[in-house]
C-alpha cells in the first residue's frame, strides 16, 4: 500500500486528512503518528516536516509543499536529492495574495492610518484627494502569484512593473531583470512589493542599497519570507524618510517576539503572516490531481528546481 | 462678456480659477466676489453655491455641478427650472471610487481591525483564511460610478450585482431594479454598496426594512450621501448583528458634530467625505469640454433630469 504523509507544523492535521478522503477515498492519507512502515510512504504532502524526516522514506517519489514556497523543504539536508518537490499552484491562494497585497497598497496610498488618527481628535479633515497616477508598483517576483498581483494592481489602475532574476517578456507588463533592473525597478516604484523566493540569491535582498533607488517617502511589502528583509535597514529608511512605511506579513521570527519593535511601530502595517493562506478545499484539490498523477506516472505540476530554490 | 461662476463652498476658488485660464484661456472664470454683472453670467460651475443665487442670473445656461450628485443644486429653489443642469462624469473619481470601495471592503473583509486590536496584546494570530466566495457585494445605484464600483469588485473576483430603480441590462452583471428587486438584492448580498443619487425617493432607504433582507453579519458601505441613512436605524442594526460594521464616508451632517457617536464607534469605519474628491485637472477638462460645448450649440454630456433628480 502507497500512503501520503499529511502535515501541517502548529495546525492540526486532522481537516486535511478527512479533505483528502473526501475528495480521494482511493488515497490513503495519514498523519504523522500513524506512519507504522515508512517504506509505505511515497509522498508527503506537508508544512515544515520536522528536521531530519524526508531521509527516512526510502521510497519517497514526491514532496507536495503545502505553500507557494518550498524553502521549507530544502532547508532538510535529509532530504533525497532525487525527489521531485512541487510548491502549490492555486489560483485561489493567488487572488487571497492579490487582496491583500491591493489592502496594504490602498491603506497606504489613501492613508487610513492618518483617518484613523483624526478619529481620536474628532478631525474631519476634507477636501483631501488621492492621486493613484503617483503610486508606480514594482513587484519582485514573476511567478505565479508576482504575475497575478501585478495584473490586479494594473487592473485598479495602478502603473505596475515587474523584476525577476531572468528576463521574462509579458504581454502589456514592464518588466525588468538582474542586477541593474533590479535598481531600474526600485528608481521607477514608489511601492515594492516582494513575492521572491527565498534562495540564497534574495536573502536580505530588501536592503539599504536597494531602498536607496527607492524615490523619498516609498512603501514597502514584504509577502514573501522574513528571510528577505535585513530589518535594521528597514528601520533606517523608515527613519530617514527614505520608506514612509512598511507593511509586513512575514518576519524573520514567526510568531513575532513580543519584544520586537515591529509590533509598535506605526509606520509598520503589521500582519501575522496572513496574506495567502492555504485553502483547504482548493490545495487539496491540486495535492490530489499531483498524486494521481504521480501514481498513473503523468507529468506533475508545480515542480521546483531545487538548484534554483524555485 | 459671457462669464462662467466658479463657486466650491469651504474650499479656495483660485485654483480653479487658474485651471481653467490654463486649460481655456477663452473662458472667462471669474469667483463669486468679481461677478459685478449678473446678467454677464451664463453658466454656474459649483459645489453648494449660497441659496438663492441661481435665480439672480438672468441669462443662466448651464448649472455644472462640481459633484457626481446634483441634490446641493436642486436643493435651491430660486434655480430656474428651464437651465440644464450637469453632473460630473469623470472616470478620474470613477476609480477613485472604486479604490475607495474596495479599501473598506477589503479591511471588513480581511478583518483588518482585528489584527491592528491583535498588535496592542502581542498575539500573532496565524493561520486565518479568508474566503472571499462568501463575500457578495450588492451595489445600490447603477450609473457612471456604480457601474465602475461593480465592474472593479468583479475584477477583484468578487460576486457583485447591482440595483437601480428602473431595469437596466448590463453584459456580464446581475441586476436588480425596484422594490421587490431591492429586497431581493439585499437577500443575496452580504455587503451592500449605496452609490445613489440623492433624491426624494432614495432619502433613508438605507433603513431597518432593508436591513432586515441582509444576511445575519453583513456590511454596509455609504459612499452617496448622509441622507440616505437612518442612522437609528445603523446603530440598531450593528446591536443586533445584523450588521457587523458599516463604512460612512458621508453623513447626515458634515463636518460631523464632535458629540456624534460615530466618532467613536469601533463597529463604524468612519472617513470625512473623501471617497471621490474632485480631481482639478480632470474636472476642469469636463467643465471646459460641456463650456464649449454650450457656446458652440452641441450636445452638453452629463445632463441630468430634475424631475428624476439624477
Amino acid at each position: 500500500m502507497s500512503i501520503v504523509l499529511v502535515h501541517i507544523d502548529g495546525e492540526p492535521v486532522e481537516p486535511w486528512i478527512a479533505e483528502f478522503t473526501r475528495q480521494a477515498p482511493e488515497i490513503e492519507a495519514r498523519p504523522l503518528d500513524r506512519i507504522e512502515d515508512p517504506a509505505a510512504v511515497d509522498v508527503v504532502v506537508a508544512w515544515k516536516l520536522p528536521q531530519g524526516l524526508y531521509g527516512t522514506f526510502p521510497n519517497l517519489r514526491l514532496i507536495q509543499s503545502m505553500a507557494a514556497g518550498v524553502d521549507h523543504v530544502l532547508a532538510d539536508t535529509s532530504r533525497p536529492a532525487q525527489v521531485p518537490i512541487a510548491r502549490v499552484v492555486d489560483p485561489w491562494m493567488a487572488r487571497a495574495m492579490s487582496h491583500h497585497v491591493i489592502l496594504q497598497i490602498l491603506r497606504w496610498h489613501r492613508q487610513l492610518d492618518l483617518f484613523e488618527a483624526d478619529r481620536a481628535e474628532n478631525r474631519w479633515r476634507c477636501g483631501v484627494t488621492f492621486h493613484p497616477e503617483t503610486v508606480r508598483v514594482g513587484v519582485l517576483g514573476l511567478g505565479h502569484l508576482g504575475q497575478a498581483v501585478a495584473r490586479a494592481l494594473q487592473g485598479l489602475g495602478f502603473a505596475a512593473a515587474g523584476w525577476s532574476r531572468s528576463p521574462k517578456a509579458l504581454e502589456g507588463l514592464e518588466t525588468f531583470h538582474g542586477t541593474e533592473g533590479l535598481a531600474a525597478l526600485a528608481e521607477r516604484s514608489t511601492a515594492l512589493v516582494c513575492l521572491l523566493p527565498l534562495t540564497t540569491e534574495t536573502e536580505g535582498i530588501l536592503n539599504a542599497g536597494l531602498f536607496a533607488h527607492l524615490p523619498e517617502g516609498s512603501f514597502l511589502v514584504n509577502v514573501a519570507r522574513g528571510g528577505h528583509l535585513v530589518e535594521d535597514d528597514l528601520f533606517a529608511a523608515l527613519d530617514s524618510g527614505r520608506l514612509s512605511a512598511a507593511a509586513l506579513d512575514v518576519m524573520a521570527a514567526e510568531p513575532l517576539p513580543s519584544d520586537h519593535p515591529a509590533w509598535r511601530d506605526p509606520r509598520i502595517f503589521l500582519t501575522p503572516h496572513i496574506a495567502s493562506e492555504i485553502n483547504l478545499a482548493t490545495a487539496t484539490t491540486v495535492f490530489v490531481d499531483n498524486i494521481r498523477r504521480l501514481r498513473r506516472g503523468e507529468a506533475l505540476t508545480g515542480l521546483v528546481d531545487p538548484a534554483r530554490g524555485y
